[in-house]
């Protein structure tokens, strides 16, 4: 895999510590009954991203937790990579929850404002990090389960679409997609290939063409997302799923998932560097920046 | 991409030339309340193909006007290349539609007498513009829509899989599909890629070895259509699709548009001189070629 | 293709002999009015497999009756790929229906018993057969439907998804699927190949992690089988559906067919060796060794 020397960096002088045990208030553990002892748990957070590991059934719990919206910034993406290369090395590991700790959004997608009239140098560490996330989460051998709890569009709804198994909350208010044509930038290859795994194809050709989101209902209909339930029984659902994936032995599980997505992982790490050089020309292009800025313009007026 | 000098040469004699100035009798600017302005329109026609674009709107209609059929000869194939790169140069037009101007058929495919009793030469020189229909309309920058306002199989389905969208008359008497095996001939690789792409791997597999074709209700179902409307609904719907197309920033939908189907075009680009030889050496095969004179002996007793 | 030596020799040495000539008492044949003259029909027979070809259809019938659950022993293979060579060779014969002469059962899949406790030359050669049946099978140049009148796990399933068509009986306690992941072991990357084939990237990346079994009526749902129907017109069916099939000109569908599957059998035959090396390694993992004895010894429990 072609070096990350900044993210590396950055991963290594960040030093996240566990922060204090506490008991996993949350899913079945919170459901004991009262006076049994609770499950031994860690968590650790740094600024944006808060996770709590459930010793007893190896279970992770991953909360997005960077308002207003959980845009994958740098530092959100150092965080996410640091995070989970702490669980995917602690044995006690065994699989991880993504969920997002914002109300209505799960994640907002890339920052905007990290691609936008930044350096060339800040756009390829930005974009390397941006690789990095997915590589490190769709390579994961861990079962990972989106529980989609907001609305998810572009990076946001690659996050979900590279986990093993995506749940989203019943309202269609809330909504999912690769949305990137809309703010007339283009999903990278690697985002369509994860994408096509998910939906084949025709969907994907035309969904990334229109930029499409769509709202849970009618992701369901062709599996962009595996189930719907009421918000109340998000988390309770995600733990009886993982349950039913750690049922499989890890070895057979992790072997099966790594046959199939080596070829599309294996594409991104043969062009890695190629792909940064075309971000970073792309992005730069003062056409494409105008089109940002006039769409966070836009994002602006809408907030006020 | 391989020279096509021959079709090249008659590209180059044929000089098309815009036939007049009129409005476009034809969709939403055709329900103009009586007395606004019409919107400034092209037409151009030639012997089988009729093109008119609507400036303002940036969309061109091309109709096939080849009766009794609209089979795909070398002559049409001719036309549709020269008729589509003239658009495709056109920086007033962004999206084309295309119907039929013949009842009940949108094309009936390869014209079966351009493959029976003729040289190798001729073979060859029909395979190419085949091929270069193909190259020009899968990978076109412009947003195309098929409007099947008739039965499409064989060749006349690949003109509609090659599309972006495809909208279909609801009368259960249309069919459409790659129907080559019942004719004892098989569609060629590209063909067969870019069914896969709509349809998926095993339904593409089923259908051409089976030389399915589908009634518009069935073809909605599994996707080889996207959607059906009645027959006076198709113009309106169609416009109305690609509005919705075209609002999106083009240089992100035309990128994206790549992405998706630069494998595929590619594939046929690097092999197109020897797809030429084996479909020459194919359809001249007295088997094959006496399979195609039954074939026409069974349609004109039909007919008679 | 890699020379399999052992194997070759195991067929040549082996000498089925037709057995005797008898009236295919089964499908269309067996209901014709008393009196007529049967169609004449060859049949051979060895220990495991079954075979009747009514050469007035040009149509064989291959049963499985090796109790109590018809696993892929070295042996059935060795029969089987014999049997399926016999009628590729047979000009007589068009296609092939596969069913079970066992109750509730079509094939349970590889035997366990061939995997453990044995030598790494054994392991090879039974891995070589497991190889040589799906080359054969999937590049057959008949018609191939899977009649599955039982449960199909595992290697049960690849038999049925290798097929051209799968019609199942319609009682939701039988099922299929490939389930390998659930001994802790992992189906190679050809069974990969073919199931996405069939069921696309998504179904069969969630199946095989989970090590998925499907009841029938599930299984119609995504496309693992094609059609369902009463145990009773099972045979009725797959000859009508047999018949669909051989309605199209056998060169154009066997080529068709050979472009669909070409990719996928090639794979297998450029990694051939590679292939049997990586499953003797890991079969003969201790690890693997104790969770193969284990799950013997669930089966025993079970029954008793």
């Amino acid at each position: 895999m072609a070096a990350v020397p900044t993210l590396a960096r950055r991963i290594a002088r960040s030093g996240v510590r566990p922060l204090c045990r506490w008991p996993l208030a949350w899913g079945r553990a919170a459901r004991q009954p009262p006076g049994l002892p609770l499950a031994p748990c860690r968590a650790f957070s740094n600024n944006k991203i808060l996770v709590e590991l459930d010793e007893s059934s190896g279970v992770a719990m991953m909360k997005f937790k960077s308002p207003p919206v959980n845009s994958l910034s740098l530092d959100f993406l150092t965080e996410f990579c640091i995070s989970l290369e702490k669980l995917e090395n602690d044995r006690a590991c065994r699989g991880v929850i993504f969920a997002s700790a914002v109300p209505r959004i799960f994640s907002s997608g890339l920052d905007i404002t990290e691609m936008s009239g930044k350096s060339m140098e800040h756009y390829a560490e930005f974009w390397r990090a941006v690789q990095e996330m997915w590589l490190r989460l769709y390579g994961s051998n861990m079962v990972t389960i989106a529980a989609v709890n907001g609305s998810s569009p572009a990076g946001g709804c690659l996050v979900a679409l590279s986990c093993d198994y995506r749940i989203m909350v019943e309202n269609p208010k809330f909504s999912i997609g690769l949305n990137e044509a809309q703010l007339g930038i283009v999903a990278p290859f690697w985002f369509k290939d994860t994408f096509v795994n998910v939906v084949g194809h025709r969907i994907a050709e035309r969904s990334l063409q229109l930029g499409s989101l769509y709202p849970a209902p009618e992701a369901l209909k062709f599996g962009l997302v595996d189930e719907l339930v009421p918000e109340e029984k998000l988390q309770e659902k995600a733990m009886a799923v993982m349950a039913q994936w750690l049922a499989l032995p890890d070895h057979a599980r992790q072997l099966t998932k790594s046959m199939m997505r080596k070829a599309v992982l294996d594409r991104l790490v043969a062009h890695r560097e190629e792909d940064v050089q075309n971000f970073v020309s792309f992005i730069s292009k003062e056409s494409i920046q105008k089109s940002l800025r006039m769409y966070m313009e836009m994002l602006k007026k809408k907030k006020s």
